[in-house]
């Protein structure tokens, strides 16, 4: 399943807003539409959305576009995604746009080959294993990051069940990584976000893998609500990992400088289409936390697991 | 505002499962239909199921049924709230339920104007305090367990932020807590249950209070998450308070040994109405988890602040 495939000078789109219901593609012809296809998550996930840049600044480049230009306005789609930031600067320091981009596209599937390799290593057979949001192949070009770890997984033999968070408030999990599972036909049940302390109390839980969409000195950004999932591993032993390519990495920075995209309230106001408080209730909404790096117990990449910076 | 009150022989019940929409109110004319709104979450809130299978006895007694029969079909609504068996054998063992459970009825409100004002005094003027779930006076006969006690520290003239934790999956920290603060004119916001543990690592929340459905040695049953909320904040060092009434507390029993109730799995993959997730999923879905005492600044009772037991 390939989340985005570059077919006759466009970049074709999985529609995740569309998923789990409906498997329907999204045809970005210039750079603006990839802009809005990053901005309304219809790609989205750390990788996903570097690769899907990378195309965007190729078609700003057979369009003619001034990339500079180009290039401020798509990292300013989302803030947080360092992967973002990284793509954009690497095609734009290029000499072929589109080949940049097309090379970065198999790489990503490379790396998350990889990734999948070393992380099945501390995966056993019959480990309960849970997830937050969907760092899956949806996240990625293909295989994905910590859903990649699970297939490698499997593929290495292992029989292994999988819980998916439902990751409030936009869902990713109950409707991304749930359906991804289901595909491959691995075992997977979906819990309510809150409950995942619970069932580590209950030794219900054996290992967490999460994605992850910018890794700094001092911990891990990734979708709000990891952090308390980490909190819960330490308490109860669980052991916490985080699986990334190395383009996540920002090696100078300090990870609580990292700016938190704060989003629209209605996407806690609203849920599949119904409004879930009072009318013109305030909200808070960060898009991410951050999970400092005691919480951490290795960061799984495509050159060997190593531990948090 | 009134949870229930007794009308005609009869028990008059906000519907919650109608709020905030609409304030709509059912009558239950015989116990039959008081398990009905127990078991469907017409009523909930541990002290209101008390109270409201109080009146349940009550209307077997004026029935004429067979009152061990009916004390054993109420108890059975559900399985983790103590005070719903405190209240059934209480009245089955007055000489008059009618009388016991208008008493029980004036109690409640009674001890959640105590619980109120002692409560008050931990909170400080300007705080910014976050609930989980719905401890307020929907889910007591009026006032509140939790709320109760934003409620008085608002009387005392302090000045408070409200946070509630929108509460999965049944919502009823933003469908209720939101909208009784809202009704008090008290300064309320909405965030997703994944977000506390962000905001308090950004020192954004002061103190937590939660209700409980049961207090036994070793710690505290309450709504999932309450425990997520409780690592949260013994990390960051935030006062974790519990409210509730003496009626809560199991003295002999081990928190440990509850049966925790694990409700329809639609509760998760319906949400307003639509699906969020596949077809067919499977899903864990636990009502409430065990917060151990280690994680409890205090308990605020009718009769003062106590340590856990």
């Amino acid at each position: 399943m390939r989340t985005m495939e570059w077919e006759d000078n466009r970049l074709k789109l999985i529609d995740q807003t569309k998923l789990p219901d409906e498997l329907t593609y999204v045809y970005c012809e210039n750079y603006h539409e990839v802009i809005v296809a990053i901005r309304d998550m219809i790609v989205r996930g750390a990788p996903a959305i570097g690769v899907a840049a990378g195309f965007g600044m190729a078609l700003a480049y057979l369009d003619g576009e001034d990339l500079d230009k180009a290039a401020d306005e798509i990292k300013a789609a989302r803030p947080t995604a360092i992967n973002l930031f990284w793509a954009v600067d690497r095609v734009l320091g290029s000499d072929n746009p589109l080949d940049e981009a097309l090379k970065m596209y198999q790489e990503d599937i490379d790396t998350n080959m990889a990734i999948g390799k070393y992380g099945a290593e501390v995966i056993d057979d019959g480990d309960t294993v849970l997830t937050h949001c969907n760092a899956g192949a949806l996240a990625c070009v293909d295989y994905g990051t910590a859903l990649g770890v699970f297939r490698a997984a499997r593929d290495a033999g292992k029989s292994i069940n999988v819980i998916c968070d439902e990751t409030r408030p936009r869902g990713q999990g109950a409707s991304l990584s749930v359906w991804e599972m289901q595909q491959e036909n691995i075992p997977v049940k979906l819990i309510p976000d809150v409950a995942s302390g619970f069932l580590m109390s209950q030794g219900k839980i054996d290992k967490v893998v999460i994605g992850a969409d910018r890794i700094a000195k001092g911990g891990v950004v990734n979708k709000i609500g990891s952090f308390m999932v980490a909190m819960a591993a330490k308490q109860h032993d669980v052991p916490f990992y985080v699986a990334a390519p190395l383009s996540t990495f920002d090696f100078d920075a300090s990870i609580f400088d990292t700016v938190i995209e704060e989003r629209d309230g209605d996407e806690v106001r609203y849920y599949g289409g119904a409004r879930i408080c009072p009318e013109g209730t305030e909200v808070i909404n960060p898009a991410f936390d951050i999970t400092p790096s005691e919480f951490i117990t290795g960061i799984i990449t495509e050159n060997g697991i190593i531990d948090p910076i």
